[in-house]
């Protein structure tokens, strides 16, 4: 941990500090997938040394109170906040707050360089001189297939696993190899593809990947509201309509192992089916 | 957290425990990539209430010291150790002590279920009909581009990342999709490759990949003797070679963000190349 505590630097109202003496730095942070239990000592350290949290709308509160109570925190969320702000307004504030000589905490859902556009924000610092230290996160997918109990990788049934994002940068389908994707063997995990699950079905199974794979898609992995879904490809669209939170779909044989919910009800589940058959 | 304390279980001589009055059961962590401040709270809790730890032997002595003093420590490494376990032995071991009714804690570096083998031990632990819980952890790759500086994700250069090993079963050459992991604007992480950098690169180059693709090698991830290397496909081979620690391979334009030292001296190294120029 290189980030120093800079509780005694005097805020005057309005927020502006008093000339620090010692240069700020911003810390990338992965926050993890929402269950706190998740951040890892590294992100609890930096964010009770934190100035300032700069901070995604999937973070909890429980998470931000972590801060220190005279931190500063802002939302640059586009869930659940009035207001929404652009990646270059995101980047020129990280960059400012650091120049004041304040410790930036941009505190990201998962992993900051998984899908997280941590990279754009590092470049940022990067040109302006200022330094950015990245402390990693559990990305969503592992929270994902832990709590299913179905590995990403798995001998003899998924021997690698891509993660791939279902938004393209404007919005379209995105641009993937799906042949590739469409191979046996192999995890697929795609975020933010609740809303695309329909085309992207699709395009696993037009490129040859069979409709009986194993499916899941996991809704507000790792929080209280945790919904498991056990499907597969070819059921995946119409599993995941009507899901309104943020979602991983998992595809692949090692799925199969996935629990729709905690192992002892699905395991009575089970003997039950069992019993009946 | 549903792992509750059995500090109050009385161990015999010879580690034997008294009968127990609740059932066992066997949580597979994941300890990270080394650095004990990126274990998770969750692992933390989970090693502070183990009765039965079992490591593999990248796991450090730091963070085998927050189990219990009283827990017992079992290593099945295949490093540093003079005893290496089938893992059959190991599955049995775990179904073992839970059915004694032991918290069994198998610490596993980075994440269970990202080339880790969970999947087996969880499946053991299914067909034994012993509770398994799994516990995420900071995968290798995120700890690794974390501390380079590096996306494993990045808007224009790298859209999708694969995970894979260079490793095959049986130690032959991995049976990958290598005309998929040459696609351009991909991110292809290789764990377990040091030894087959050669082949790998071989392949990748020889399904198109440009030799030119920027790759960086970082050793022992986020641990005090971190080495990281940074370099392209072409000199990826010779770049590992002599190298003797655990290490990753990474592959992707998103790697010419990657600072091969700290961020200063890094920096310093730039203006004086800049200078020279």
């Amino acid at each position: 941990m290189t980030a120093k505590s800079t509780k005694s630097l005097v805020l005057l109202g309005g927020g502006k500090p008093a000339a620090p003496a010692r240069a700020g730095r911003v810390w990338l942070v992965g926050a993890g997938p929402g269950d706190p239990d998740l951040l890892t000592i590294k992100a609890l350290k930096a964010l009770s040394a934190a100035d300032v949290v700069v901070h995604d709308g999937l973070v909890s509160d429980e998470i931000l109170a972590l801060a220190p109570a005279m931190a500063r925190r802002i939302s640059v969320a586009k869930r659940k906040s009035r207001h929404s702000y652009a990646q270059d307004e995101i980047n020129r504030m990280l960059v400012a707050f650091a120049q004041d000589g304040l410790q930036v905490v941009r505190l990201k859902g998962g992993d900051p360089f998984i899908f997280g556009r941590g990279g754009e924000e590092l470049e940022a610092c990067r040109a302006a001189g200022v330094e950015c230290l990245v402390a990693p996160g559990v990305t969503a997918a592992l929270a994902a297939s832990a709590a299913a109990g179905a590995p990403l990788t798995h001998r003899g049934a998924a021997q690698a696993v891509t993660f791939v994002t279902g938004h393209a940068a404007k919005g379209a389908e995105p641009d993937l190899d799906w042949e590739h994707l469409a191979r046996a063997n192999h995890t697929v995990v795609i975020y933010m593809g609740v809303s695309t699950a329909g085309p992207i079905a699709g395009r696993l199974m037009d490129a040859g990947r069979d409709p009986a794979t194993p499916a899941l898609i996991v809704e507000n992995a790792s929080r209280a509201d945790e919904a498991r879904i056990v499907t597969t490809l070819g059921d995946l669209a119409s599993a995941a309509a009507g899901l309104a939170g943020p979602a991983l779909l998992i595809v692949g044989e090692a799925m199969a192992l996935a629990q729709a919910s905690t192992p002892m009800i699905a395991d009575l589940v089970s003997t039950a089916q069992a019993a009946r058959a």
